[in-house]
């Protein structure tokens, strides 16, 4: 086992450095790559907090990074972003049987699996949670100061663990977030999948019913695109809306007319995510 | 032959339509797509200025849409994005024999073939200054005020289409352009092969000898990262800042420290180049 890390390329953007690093993780018993974008605060020593991006299904590190446009922001805030991939690599991770984009590589739902063969390797939860923070606040100039945010897939990883992880994180924020895995196709398979078939130690995987057990209140920031083909079978928006009002949850759920689930819709509100974010980074 | 001019998809992006169109090209001789940024103004009526975007070798219509960042800018200033691809394409379009990729598909360098096999199809020149405006014009929410902007191979064919077409564009810039294609190995191979070995042919396209040759002035902005690793051997910017001081020709030719050849390039430095081509659009 080797414990490198590694500056695979670095990049001028934005005044600052667009990086990808490889290492290998202990925790998922693989090779992983992730990207990071430091602004130019830190590239001249200065540590700063950092946002942690989750990606959704089909994705590794490079769609946000290329597709966002978040840098721009970033690199005025003095925000690090760090872009882990969305599940295991390698060619001894286990794969779906039929290569389905919706479980398997690609589609790690952030959860420590519990069935075998995944178990192994699919301890998405506890690599974003613990030993990739713990890497990147070591190495690179980044502080212990967090947020997090994501889409989709990475969406329900956002809002999953900082409920999970009260003090952790600063704020959370989310575009087009899977809120109830427990209840949607996607959700029920991956679940099924990684977690078996107790139902029951679904729920602390599951942002709704997190929130229903009485999750202390984090900033919460949600921008779903009306457009969106997947809202009404696999995000349920309206879910989340329902218990945050039940439970007395603030949190700022927003539509937004005429938007897809692409990373057009994406780009169009980064800057009112990370400015969110800033808000409590900097508090 | 169709004539057909079909909306392939249309994304909302940043109050706009970020859309892609599917159409037969008389002039290219071959089903042709491109992608269009429609702004705010432009997507309840209004007709709005255009910036032609001229991508470089191995593109297509997506690098810029998708990694470019420039919708934002373009929705604020109400400016449509029109984004050409970088070649004829098809099953009939002859390609290099080895598939290289500074040469045949993805490789047309903005130029009217003379040469078998290529001049059936490949005559970018004519489809980028008359063919593609016509139809974009006619079909949508776009006004003859046009500027020019591209990138490397795409860089070249923006300053040199410019160059050759005065009063047709109100300015122009260029990412790493390559400026003088007769004197470098990506020009000299692809005008060898679309022009053949009659190099006072290849002047025509070539932007140093244009504007040796006293070409009008047009407002210029050219951006050059010094990380760039094709500076000295392909690129050659200080060439056209010779030849502008030499024939009093004004261009702002800036060299932009740490920055390479990508894409987080451009994105660092789009806004400035529509804010430039907005002042010559609106003028």
């Amino acid at each position: 086992m080797s414990t490198s890390f590694v500056l695979k390329s670095s990049v001028r953007c934005f005044g600052g450095q667009q990086n990808q690093y490889e290492h290998y993780s202990d925790t998922l018993n693989c090779t992983m790559q992730f990207s990071v974008y430091l602004p130019p605060q830190s590239c001249v020593g200065t540590p700063v907090p950092a946002v942690y991006w989750l990606s959704g299904l089909t994705c590794n590190d490079q769609n946000f990074t290329t597709k966002a446009g978040a840098q721009r922001v970033a690199a005025e805030l003095g925000i690090a972003l760090i872009i882990p991939d969305t599940s295991p690599r390698g060619d001894q991770v286990p794969d779906d049987a039929e290569g389905a984009y919706d479980f398997g590589l690609g589609a790690g739902f952030y959860v420590n699996a519990t069935e075998a063969p995944w178990s192994e390797h699919y301890r998405m939860y506890d690599y974003i949670v613990a030993e990739l923070p713990a890497l990147v606040e070591k190495e690179l100039p980044v502080t212990q100061v967090r947020s997090i945010s994501g889409h989709s897939m990475g969406g329900h990883g956002a809002i999953m663990i900082a409920l999970r992880n009260a003090g952790r994180y600063q704020s959370v924020s989310a575009f087009s977030p899977i809120v109830n895995p427990s209840d949607c196709p996607w959700g029920q398979k991956a679940f099924s999948g990684y977690l078996g078939s107790h139902v029951e130690s679904w729920k602390d995987y599951d942002s709704v019913e997190l929130i229903r057990h009485g999750a202390a209140q984090i900033p919460l920031l949600v921008d779903q695109g009306l457009s969106d083909t997947f809202l009404s079978e696999q995000l349920k928006t309206s879910v989340l809306e329902t218990v945050c009002q039940e439970m007395n949850f603030e949190a700022a759920i927003r539509y937004q007319d005429g938007y897809d689930h692409s990373y057009y819709f994406i780009a169009s509100f980064i800057e009112e995510h990370l400015r969110f974010h800033a808000q409590h980074l900097f508090d």
